[in-house]
């Protein structure tokens, strides 16, 4: 079984939907990423908090396996970040974001973790993903997120980065930007001529496509009846699917599709509740048996 | 091998999209529906046109094996529908409706399309839609699409239809707007416990989803890399899944999952061109070659 290094954000969230809100609730990329993963494989995170992070978390993150020696803590304040969300689930709203700790955030990887099986590069500077590349051995796959906010402010570091990457990991909207193009098929050829192998693409509610040469791989989202905060499905899709595949060592096409339902499943169980807080009642077992449900979602006989 | 009856509008469209525009050509929910359908089973048409019909169109739905002497042709023009598509081709824009013969249509269902196996009714003011129903002998399966503005303007007609409907075929903001909340999972309970058996929701680019009981069935939608027109989609898509089913008599979930994705199947092929353009040279084998594709596109490996 293959480790995962994650590097992301360490957030506080506050957040409101239609159905609830909460304040200062645990999250950011590498600790929905950290968790998802978690279920599947060993994870190390390198990521940045304040001294106002509680041990608590710390306490949950070492519960669910995640080394977390890391963890980088600073003076100062952790990131914090407020949004909200009407019945459109699939859009969040920002209304607040103070970079704290996170705005002179330069990932050092511990000696430790220099040799990942797998890295994911969660949504941070694409200078900043450079340099975490150049700290580690050259993993078997590196995935990488990014934003709009690098997309179009950072956008010849992007795609410096992108060349040393095997998946990106995005979603529609960020995927149509970087491509240039509102066409999914066309954006997905640009982006696979100028770098990496696989590109991703996250569509919240309406579930996930895969790229890779001329095969396209689509799946639906879980149907659930209750969605009462999507803040960071994304990152545990991505934690589930890489999880997966440090778990099984298969990077064949095969592989990557069964790992995209598992990373569908880590999103549809973080929906399920504000924060991290479905994660932490989760069983591998009801994971198995979402998995399941996504086949009969999904299934049709061929024709003869 | 079953036939299909369908009633529904046929219309001059004219369209414009990032991708070019098209004036006046051949449109409407029973044009696209019968000619989709054409590819799988026999069809009978009821509809009205006016005198600016040309018999160009009526030699290509006759070309299809449509049955069109339920077609009226009445003094007056032909409804006319004129909108158009941003890059965002998942939301038509209405720019102009002019209903002319449509107004006043009063289906007659002619005395040898009195026993369809199959029948559609396409979007037409649901009292119009219960007096098509009392016209024929009880089809063995019974499909109705509608629109925002008989849910808004004529609820309780709607509700009325819909407890002798068997399928309902709506896009999601319609299914949203009928149910009454923004959860389709809830949605689809409320309707399914008010009439029909099953609900088939058409989510455009994103595919659709059928719930059945307990039962969903979701895939996504045929990713194309040139969709000029999205006009009709929804319309060639439940032409393709009736038809299937008018084909084969199989109203299992198996054999529903099968029509659905025949139905995308005819969707996409619908928007590769203007109007009907990719029917009109398209073939059966181009069809069960694309099933095969969406074979591909959503197969994974269960977990054992």
């Amino acid at each position: 079984m293959g480790r995962l290094l994650v590097v992301g954000s360490v957030a506080f969230d506050t957040v409101r939907t239609p159905f609830g809100e909460a304040t200062d609730v645990l999250g950011g990329s590498a600790v929905y990423c950290s968790t998802a993963a978690s279920f599947f494989a060993g994870v190390n995170m390198v990521a940045v908090v304040g001294e106002d992070f509680p041990d608590e978390h710390l306490a949950f993150l070492k519960s669910r396996g995640v080394d977390v020696s890391g963890l980088e803590r600073r003076q100062g304040r952790t990131f914090r970040w407020r949004g909200e969300y009407t019945y459109a689930l699939n859009e969040a709203h920002t209304l607040e974001t103070q970079l704290n700790v996170l705005e002179s955030f330069r990932p050092k990887v511990p000696e430790s973790y220099r040799n990942p099986d797998l890295l994911f590069l969660g949504n941070i500077d694409p200078d900043v993903q450079t340099a975490v590349l150049r700290q580690v051995a050259r993993p078997r796959l590196v995935a990488c997120d990014t934003m709009n906010f690098w997309i179009e402010g950072k956008r010849d570091a992007l795609w410096a980065v992108l060349r040393d990457v095997d998946v990106l990991v995005i979603n529609d909207a960020e995927a149509r930007a970087l491509g240039g193009d509102s066409n999914l098929v066309k954006v997905a050829k640009d982006i696979l001529s100028r770098g990496p192998r696989r590109l991703i693409v996250k569509r919240g509610e309406y579930g996930a496509l895969m790229f890779h040469g001329t095969q396209v791989f689509g799946t639906p989202a879980f149907p659930l009846e209750q969605v009462p905060d999507p803040t960071g499905a994304g990152d545990a899709f991505t934690g589930g699917w890489m999880g997966y595949l440090a778990s099984t060592g298969d990077f064949s096409e095969t592989g990557f599709r069964r790992a995209i339902i598992f990373g569908s499943v880590m999103a549809s169980f973080t929906v399920e509740a504000f924060s991290l807080d479905r994660l932490r009642t989760l069983h591998y077992k009801d994971i198995e048996s979402r998995f399941r449900e996504f086949k009969r979602l999904t299934h049709f006989e061929e024709i003869s």
